[in-house]
């Protein structure tokens, strides 16, 4: 089977590496905007019988998947056999469940139009919490890669004898892995969410006065609500402990950036699954790691 | 049968007078948008078994797909016995051939989506030209509507004896119909398109010495490259031609509609089915004229 990647717009600098990494064809394919705000697709490689991996960045997707549809589509059009969807970050993962009568459950809205439009998805450390796993929501066949690989790279370049620390329950499986990776200790925080932006944290029995170096480890930097009140946590129970954040995707502003810094988080990295002014390392290592070079999954 | 009216945030205005002229109730769906650009409606009226029309404003489509789908695939989470889409403008009509090769036909990819999410279609005066009918690429029952009765009575009440003049033999259809019901002249102009904003007109056999008035007539204004020029060559004809601009649809940005002004254009106006500084008359009217008190379209 032959295979190739394309990609959205603001992706293809993703798509080139995994290109390049794996050894697949890297197809282009313009964008052009007409004044009205449509968008025009001009897929300028053949594709004919070729077996598609689609690279787009993906948050604030309501901007995106009308652009996402049209070239998944498009792929079609002109004889793709196949077209899956290689997204680093996968959005409206956390919207899936009615919070209050009559909410929509966007994450299973967002599920069925992918998986309309594409045979398969990639993904890296989606946001899975009432849904099992993706299977649960995705119809099509899905595979999500973990970064905790290359987040322990990054760790045990940039700090020293770390604790790892996740600020809630849901980061465990994140903070064990890479714990693990480090021979380090960690800890969870226990964390009462009251709203978007109004979250409490908490932590049972860890004696922080001979530790020197805490790394907050997490899924996603957004409000930053949770890791900023964890890093206030950590800096009330000893304020001469380096603190670092590593997450996987940063949807955070930089103002939410700056006042972590504030806070006294000497760094905060994430990868480049989206762009952001923190880049620290590239998820393209996570997603070209997992694939051999017919774009299928290695074993 | 029991029908509601639904609305996405942008088209409440139209959604409400439909809702009160038809005789059906207008339901709520609240709209949260999160600090990551995701967005979250609350359905607040029960639509179990009913039969939903949702009214969508969907000019600049690319940014207000997402919501739709969102808010039409939640009416069905709670129950709804249908969802026809309402869409007094309908998007990506233009592109509907690969002009060069490569190019995606987004008006399928469109219409497919529509289809998938939608149990039929309900539009004013769309844009066809390739496609003969709407059913040549919509795969669910559609009904395209047209204000050409709005349009006569905008004319008849704002000018005096005018001739109706299209920019090209494509708006011819709306020329015709809305000449025959002011038993007025008319006559359209042959239009050659070089690129987005470069378009030539011309025009046979018709003596604009004696003639008063002039309204063009369109069914869009978009880049305006089309009216202006054909403004110009009227005035060319005969400078003291009083020439007024009806259209159906307006995407036009306030500088075209200034500049089509500078060229000595009187009065421009075009239905609310977009948002605009013209509006001059309700799509709201073409579409509750057509629709029963069962939300269903008047044989």
């Amino acid at each position: 089977m032959s295979s190739m990647i394309f990609s959205t717009p603001n992706a293809h600098d993703l798509a080139s590496k995994i290109a390049t990494r794996v050894g697949l064809r890297h197809g282009r394919a313009d964008l052009h905007t007409f004044p009205d705000g449509e968008s025009l697709f001009r897929i300028l490689d053949p594709v004919e019988d070729q077996h598609i991996h689609l690279v787009a960045r993906l948050d604030r997707p309501d901007d995106k998947i009308m652009q996402l549809l049209l070239l998944a589509d498009g792929l079609r059009q002109y004889g793709a056999a196949s077209v899956k969807l290689v997204a680093p970050y996968l959005p409206y993962m956390r919207q899936d469940i009615a919070f209050n009568p009559g909410e929509v459950i966007s994450a299973k809205v967002f599920a069925g139009l992918i998986s309309q439009h594409f045979d398969g998805l990639i993904t890296v450390d989606p946001h899975l919490h009432r849904f099992a796993t993706l299977d649960a929501v995705y119809e099509v066949p899905s595979r999500a890669l973990s970064a905790t690989k290359e987040m322990a790279r990054w760790i045990a370049q940039n700090t020293t004898s770390p604790i790892i620390i996740g600020p809630d329950s849901e980061s465990e499986q994140w903070v064990r892995k890479i714990a693990e990776a480090l021979r380090a200790p960690y800890a969870t925080l226990q964390k009462v969410r009251h709203g978007d932006r109004d979250v409490e944290v908490s932590i049972d029995h860890l004696d922080f006065d001979n530790v020197q170096s805490v790394v907050l480890v997490d899924d996603i930097i957004s409000s930053g609500t949770t890791l900023l009140r964890s890093n206030e946590f950590v800096k009330r129970l000893n304020a001469n402990i380096e603190l670092n954040i590593c997450a996987v995707h940063c949807l955070a502003t930089l103002e939410t950036i700056d006042q972590l810094r504030a806070a006294g988080a000497r760094k905060i990295v994430a990868s480049n699954s989206i762009e952001s002014p923190i880049c620290g390392f590239d998820i393209a290592d996570t997603i070209s790691g997992a694939l051999n070079a017919n774009g299928l999954i290695k074993a």
